[in-house]
């Protein structure tokens, strides 16, 4: 999917949200219980019910990969569901994955040749040679960990090098290098809305993926202040504050009103932004 | 399993080495082609021919995933044998995981729960919320990435923060206050081996996992010269040259023979370093 399409679809639904496809068999409604293939049933509701306001979906492939067999399962019918019943939907796998050349090689077989996948997001920590098996497939993108929207983010990525640039700087400005932008995006947590003044003077006009609205607490509003571009540039995960609204057999209403609420105030920024008529 | 029982297996088969099961359909013998399972039962035949000189195998979750539920079978095949055959042997994921907590939950659950690995690798990048959920599993190892063995190491890992410390020394100090000895291991790239020196004086004591060693080019004699330390300390990683060394029908003989080798060698270095009498 091109950079043009994703815009075009985020001025068509006035949405530029992502809904998180994080389902934890604990956490769904009663009615689940016991029935077959309950994942995937409660992601297909999910996607029903809320794909009139989004323009993506986002699996976190941890949910799935520790049921095992069953999860993998679970991934393939949703995947698939969503490749059959709307096309112009961009489905990313946030699967954080690295490693060295030849093994990353196989991540990247798996996220856009065995799935069927837009994007996937990786983790930049051992380089270049981690990375760029992933930019090497046409029209696929690499979302790339800059600047995430967790309390450990601290730890590491605000690391000062001796040329007064942290670490998330770094990751920006080498991956640069590595692909452009139609094959690469970045994370950055809402949580940490105001750096995305810094991060828009290094790549000002890449697509970011921006998690934490929601349960992790950030600000819609400030994200669109100093993330929008010309093009929109953003995309905005929400998971458990839209599938996990309610816990009744009413669910998927209930997510489609929150995904509403979402897609309702993005229409108002990106209209204020000028990118709406 | 606790840091004695490895360090005894290590006495016993005097020999600090991990055969990395990286199972490639491309590349397995000609034979395979077309037979059920075929992946668990080329890890079967290395995993029989090889255990009497290794201490510990490590499949890379990669190389099964992009096979999707095939592949999630045969790693589910590969581990319940060596659980079955050989419950001495130390089995590690190599998976590179890592996100926000409750999602780094789930993986931990993947590896010590679904699965019953020993231990599986974690990326540092998104800091102690990402890698906490993996240290709380009782007498289960987190073996965290600190300095890799490819070259896209050279991208971040290297950077000097303004106390001097360069990003790979950052990871194991801010590390060493999340867990300890007994929870506790460091990648450490053996195509890096002078920087064990710098390791050694960070964490002295922690054992820590060397790829690098065969097809990526590192020196065992360097490795043990820089990293041995009085509980040996070390497990030193080989894949492709073990597993890949013959392609014909005897390949299981032949990765036996380099397995063999390599465990030759390690007997000289324990001995040499009074760990063996």
């Amino acid at each position: 999917m091109t950079s043009q399409a994703i815009t075009e679809q985020i001025k068509l639904k006035k949405s530029f949200l992502c809904v998180g496809l994080d389902p934890d068999k604990k956490k769904l409604p009663p009615h689940f219980a016991g029935i077959a293939d309950s994942i995937y049933e409660f992601n297909r509701q999910i996607i029903d019910a809320t794909q009139e306001y989004a323009i993506a979906f986002k699996p976190n492939i941890a949910f799935y990969e520790c049921l095992g067999i069953e999860g993998w399962k679970q991934l393939e019918l949703t995947v698939q569901y969503v490749r059959d019943r709307y096309p112009g939907l961009l489905l990313i796998a946030d699967a954080k994955r690295g490693d060295i050349g030849n093994t990353s090689k196989k991540y990247a077989e798996t996220y856009f040749h065995h799935f069927d996948f837009d994007a996937v997001t990786v983790a930049p920590f051992m380089g270049s040679d981690s990375v760029i098996p992933f930019l090497e497939y046409p029209g696929k993108w690499v979302i790339l960990l800059a600047l995430t929207s967790n309390p450990g983010a601290e730890d590491f990525q605000f690391l000062c090098n001796t040329k007064q640039e942290r670490l998330f700087e770094s990751v920006i400005k080498q991956s640069l290098t590595w692909g452009h932008q139609e094959n690469l995006m970045y994370v950055v947590g809402a949580t940490k809305a105001s750096m995305l003044v810094k991060i828009r003077e290094i790549a000002p006009d890449h697509f970011l993926l921006i998690p934490g609205i929601g349960a992790q607490g950030g600000d819609l509003a400030e994200v669109a202040r100093y993330g929008l571009n010309s093009n929109c540039g953003l995309i905005v995960n929400s998971s458990r504050a839209i599938i996990y609204a309610d816990s009744t057999d009413r669910f998927a209403e209930v997510a489609a009103d929150k995904a509403k609420e979402v897609q309702l105030q993005m229409a108002v920024l990106l209209r204020e932004s000028g990118l709406l008529e």
